[in-house]
């Protein structure tokens, strides 16, 4: 909140909210700006979407990284990364020996969701709403931890960031499916050391 | 909140909070008692320690899965698992190359920390404390998930639940170090159809 930038020495406090999806990436942007200045204080916050809205209408933050961003012009959004959101069920699943599984065939399947709130959720509900297909048997965990620990252990199927799933999906421990949003970093207008940040991460790589 | 069981068949919401370290273990936990119990809809809160406190105080949930259980009479605990803490540092870290790095040499990196409010930060914070370590150079990252990708990005070095980075020890990705809990399920002392969720989980193993 407090970051100051004199002759390119930038010192102070910087406070990121980021969304579940961000929190894989995010520790890589941390580490590359750490080289540039040390003298930063660094502190993340990681939150659902509804959470980061509120933070961020608040200016809890200086900087929030999340997807599907609302529309406001007083917001300054920036696209850094593709946030893909993939169904993931587990090896020898039926749905693997389908030749075309379709969302309703998908969601006769006992579905392992995140909490209200949650971007991955909205975006999810509002996929299934727009082709018709009725979510009833659900089973709600509160982090994708959690989501792909349930889906190894058979309790159900889910759809998650793919960031959430990487090693999982190299390991073959969990069999990827179908597909869907970018992550954004997200600012309010005014000018401000923090402001910086992103782009001359980005700058950096 | 309020589940019932008539004649041995089980019905309606289960509530269960876990802390970070748990919501690698209960997805594992709920899908052996859904096995038994489908008629039951079941929601996981994942949440931090101080957090789920608040909520035991509340009574929000069924049933609290934690470690480092607070000393009261009216809470019911059985320890269900073992909850081992590990240093965690990224391969060719030069803590690997000394013969027996102590706590004092782990604390001269950048070391990255949970929010306040976790139980592994007050444990690690707990063990610095006793041994007269100052931790003075940390980043605060408010996830396990945040605080294994630091690592990896060679943000800096953690204590982390083993739990928490089995398959990226496993990959090698990580090394682990040193060590330090249990974890408990946690109610009320009020019998309840939930009282007996974990008795028969447990029993069905």
């Amino acid at each position: 909140m407090n970051l100051s930038d004199i002759n390119g020495k930038m010192s102070g406090e910087l406070n990121i909210a980021a969304v579940s999806s961000a929190q894989y990436v995010v520790p890589y942007l941390l580490a590359r700006f750490r080289a540039h200045y040390p003298d930063v204080h660094v502190r993340l916050k990681v939150c659902n979407r509804s959470q980061a809205l509120e933070r961020l209408s608040e200016q809890q933050d200086d900087l929030v990284i999340m997807a599907m961003v609302p529309e406001d012009d007083r917001l300054v959004v920036m696209p850094i990364l593709d946030n893909e959101l993939i169904a993931v069920v587990w090896p020898e699943h039926p749905l693997l020996s389908m030749p075309e599984p379709s969302l309703a065939d998908f969601a006769r399947h006992y579905v392992l969701m995140r909490e209200p709130g949650s971007g991955v959720r909205n975006a999810f509900e509002q996929m299934a709403a727009n082709q018709q297909v009725a979510l009833s048997h659900c089973i709600e965990l509160g982090t994708n931890e959690a989501i792909k620990g349930g889906v190894m252990a058979h309790l159900g199927v889910a759809v998650l960031p793919r960031l959430a799933v990487q090693l999982e999906l190299e390991q073959g421990l969990l069999l990827s499916w179908v597909c869907l949003t970018s992550l954004s970093t997200v600012h309010g207008a005014r000018y401000t050391p923090a402001n910086g940040f992103l782009r001359r991460l980005l700058n950096s790589s």
